[in-house]
């Protein structure tokens, strides 16, 4: 049986010109609370603080960071009882198993890193899976878990987690964000994310049912252009209302451009009424995206925006599972043509914050951080889903912060459903914004109190500035 | 006269922290025997296992690697004998002389790394070329290359070959093979590999003519579609018989796209009579290369494919001296969407194994890595060709393991003509894959235990995994 | 008040196994002179001789490097002066004191690092900006400027320049150049490059007055397309007779592709009456550039190419203040594609050197070092703009030289309209090379003196070299 070890050295330089200014650096922001403007994890759960049922269902599940790779090993997705929900325990038991089985299978990845933090630090075990009876780990978890301090609301107050923004569905009436928001139990802010996706793009199976559920959630006729626009705006007021700071756009691509409003109309109908075609879709898709800069110039919500991703690459996984299952791939990404018409019409207005994500990491130099180096109202996201790993995280804050500085970065963002990752993952961050500024120190390109505050605005000062806390 | 030195760390990271772990990994797998599943050794050399003629034979002519460079730096291919079989004796001391005096040409790149390698580790050269007399360096390996030492099975042998893929023309009659196969005296496993590019491209030059070979070699009527693909299926038995692991393809681009059989018979036998499209002949390639898995799927065969390469760049150059001359040169690759439709068929059938290899690095993070960490039939193929060098290697061991982990990798290959680099490169390999992995340790993100097993893995398991040795 | 510290080892690796090599390989460039082959500076500055008026109008308001940072802060650029001459005091006081508010923007950028050599080397700065009184700051370099040493052309000598290009109009009599070819005490060679580029584009607004302009100056009828071509050429060889050894090409992308005669002369009066259509526009743009290299092999003027640049992003930027101000965002680049129909003609032609600079760092790697390692003809510019910056130099260093070597390399080449900068720029140019050879030399892959030998090469013979100096 190999020793779980957790060096408190971790992900920092090597170089022993480097690491102690490093540690210095880490040591600073080590205990700050964390912020996550952008996450999934459920609000139900935080607002119904029931126990966590199983290590599977905790851990392996929900969470397709982890699955995919076992996927890929070999481990059917129903073996792991992914879209199911919590499992007799023979078979969370088995999950578990497979899962310790493969634990080689993770080495390298941030997964690795993230799950032995969270079963190191939050869980206290001390064996690495895999190496002993993964039975007795999952019953020393599952004891765990069964204990007040492990009902997700105990873990909240023990990640230290300031403010949690959750994805939301635009028609959904919030009522877990204004329970949680009523209790006076809850020190956190935890509020939703306006993520319109689904009304936005005609050429979704089911969009004319969504635009009427959407209509009846804002108490607008949805059956014409017009009161749809309404529909979204009533929407969004409701959203910030209940606490919200930004909306979230994961479209194939990042256009914005706009159509006449006569055009708009036109198409608009043709979609419902199911006649419209791809080419048209497409194009009153962008043009709400172009609506929705629109309104954030009004409303104040910060825009976050990800394009590039071929989502349910594997229909048969897609039909069988659902999305969200580990088979979204990305392609290649381009802002600098796409984002043009917005950025003309809104690049400079005070009111809008417009957050860029990619998973393809050649437009980071060469498009990102050029145009936030220069539209105030742009910000470089950080390195996001296959991205927030170590190596991409350092080839991110070379080439941006070179070419944009530090103050246009969007500081750190979890963009996890998996919740007990989250004090892992920032951790990490701060560990690697550490090393990076210990290493622009060790080269005397900064002193070190200019690195001190840097990354004291990274971790607090930033992502409050970007997302308007 | 300068010294040609090898230093016992060299590739090996110089931080204090990293190098003794890094010195540790290597010295596990070092003295490993050699397993290269893909390269352009040919056969026939083993066969005859006649002695190499001369140092330009051996190390400039026939290496475009080489030869690229020199012409780069001015000198014309014909000075260098490209394309021309031995040369006189005079001859080929002049190409060695101007090797010689270009030698500084070649800093920083693997190609001098690998040349010193050779010269001074299997041939007992200690001068650095172009600092000494450059006949008298000619001679000393002329020496050597006239012992019965330094002929090709005695090579094979001291440098540790176990197993060895050539790669070869779907209509060869593999007697070359067969003989080795055939010879007790033989250690190594010497395979064929299946090829079939230029029967599966309807708009290459010869095409029809190249069809009917087939069908000869095949016994079939390569006449009509069915025959046509009869044929390829038949061939590719006749390779496995022979010991073949696997089949590559290297294309324009990587997509597959389906045909009807109606349509794919059609076009088939429009482009026989001379009256495909161009479109059309792209189609069908395209719909091939699907067919190409399936079959891959039923034999076993693994499936290797390298697109994203303008071939042939400079027409002058390919007029005169033929393929292969140091003027392929790499465009844009895309994979997801591409891969698609035979992934949707394919990728997760047991019988696949499909190794994606490029030369546009972006994609490694983008694409390779986000399918290779989902579908269990994808490895992502090690850099090859232009990438095979430390720099990009790094790269694509942070960008990769970190996103897919080091289970989807496919292992080293050497891709080479260059017989007597097959050791050279593959030390290099196991020397950036200990300095990787002891990055890794030494940033507390592996134990070194975990590191040891995974460089054991990735040299001798990982390649017997993925093609089915 | 912070302390402006420059460290005499800053920019070289901090591992102390590679620091000191590096440092005996930067002592031994360190004092070479400047040869700056292309960039911004203005002729008539350099003839005029006369005082520089302010702080704000040296380092702020010509400058888009700085002014783009603040703007992205939220300073107008107005607030800046940009676009405008020098300022009152009153007005340049404002601005110096919102620049120095602003330090901490620059953090981590080459321009902080830049500024702070600027400041601390030619003005003998000691503070850090922002920490103490801006307009003491204001005062100590207002007072330096008012003296003779800190003329243009005493600064000249102080830097060390021996060899400066500047970009220069091709209708330009080049008076500025004659007077200083004229000038006895102009010890450095200034000379002129030929910038076509507005004259290449039938689709820019003023085309046709351009072209008639160019005629004027060559004293041709540019009312058709042979006398086009003939000013074309006369300017060429007009510049080259006042010293210029490049023409610089900065289109939207990097097309060659030949029209017959008679379609570029059809094209050519179609476009001078205003009725060319977008592709016949861009059409003859592409031929055009292919007569240039046609040019380039006959009068030997070095062809330097930076495609991919989305220029004015911004349009209502763009109407206020003009071209160059900041929002030039780059794009997808592609160069193997586009310069085949060139290098098919002209790329083993002896007379022709094409430098390709680029901002998309996906095609080092990919194209440009493949391309540059077998076309004798082509040579890889420095990392150049956004990526003239120490990550984006490393990548580029490994990516290119493995491939290609270091003697395919353009040489640092500074870009710039900051003419102060220059120093410090070469400097850390010059500080790059020898972490990077250091590097090399601490992982065995090349010896000192080779290392060395490549450094002195890098700084000296190669730029003299590749541009025909």
């Amino acid at each position: 049986m190999a020793t779980l070890r957790l060096d408190p050295d971790r992900l920092l330089p090597p170089d022993a010109a480097v690491r102690p200014i490093a540690r210095r650096l880490y040591e600073a922001v080590r205990d700050r609370p964390i912020i996550s403007p952008h996450g999934h994890v459920d609000p139900a759960m935080l607002r119904d603080d029931a126990p966590f049922t199983d290590p599977a269902a905790l851990f392996i599940q929900p969470d397709h960071y982890v699955t995919r790779i076992l996927h890929a090993h070999g481990v059917p997705l129903d073996r792991l009882g992914v879209g199911e929900g919590p499992l007799p325990e023979r078979r969370a038991r088995e999950v578990w198993r497979t899962f310790c089985a493969h634990w080689p299978a993770f080495r390298g990845t941030p997964v690795q890193y993230w799950l032995a933090s969270e079963l190191h630090d939050s869980f206290g075990v001390t064996e690495r899976p895999g190496t002993g009876d993964p039975d007795a780990l999952y019953d020393h978890i599952a004891q765990r878990l069964a204990e007040d301090a492990y009902r997700p609301r105990a873990l909240l107050r023990r990640f230290g987690i300031r403010f949690l923004a959750t994805t939301d569905d635009p028609a959904d009436d919030l009522a877990a964000h204004a329970a949680l928001a009523a209790d006076p139990r809850v020190d956190a802010r935890i509020v939703p994310t306006f993520r319109p996706d689904r009304y936005l793009e005609p050429a979704r199976p089911g969009w004319p049912d969504a635009v009427r559920r959407l209509g009846a959630a804002a108490g607008t006729d949805t059956g014409h252009y017009a009161g749809y626009v309404a529909a979204l705006e009533e929407r969004r007021r409701y959203f910030a209302a209940h606490g919200a700071v930004s909306a979230d756009h994961g479209h194939a691509d990042a256009a914005a451009e706009p159509m006449t409003p006569a055009e708009a109309a036109r198409v608009y109908a043709a979609a419902l009424a199911g006649e419209a075609t791809a080419a048209e879709a497409t194009a009153l898709r962008r043009h709400m995206v172009l609506e929705m800069a629109r309104m954030s110039c009004d409303d104040g919500l910060v825009m976050t925006v990800h394009p590039g991703v071929y989502r349910n690459h594997h229909p048969a996984t897609h039909r069988a599972f659902g999305p969200d299952t580990g088979h979204d791939i990305p392609v290649a990404a381009e802002f600098t043509r796409a984002l043009r018409p917005l950025l003309e019409r809104y690049g400079t207005h005070p009111g809008l914050h417009l957050v860029l994500f990619t998973v393809d990491p050649a437009v980071y130099a060469r498009e990102i951080a050029p145009l936030a180096g220069f539209y105030p109202s742009v910000y470089a996201g950080a390195p996001w889903w296959f991205l927030d790993n170590p190596a991409a995280i350092r080839a991110f804050q070379a080439a941006v912060t070179e070419i944009a500085g530090f103050g246009r970065l969007s500081g750190f963002i979890d963009d996890t459903r998996a919740f007990c990752s989250i004090p892992a993952r920032h951790d990490m961050a701060r560990r690697l914004d550490a090393g990076f500024l210990a290493g622009l120190v060790a080269e005397h390109r900064l002193d070190e109190d200019e690195a001190l505050d840097t990354i004291e605005g990274l971790v607090s000062d930033q992502p409050a500035k970007v997302f308007k806390l």
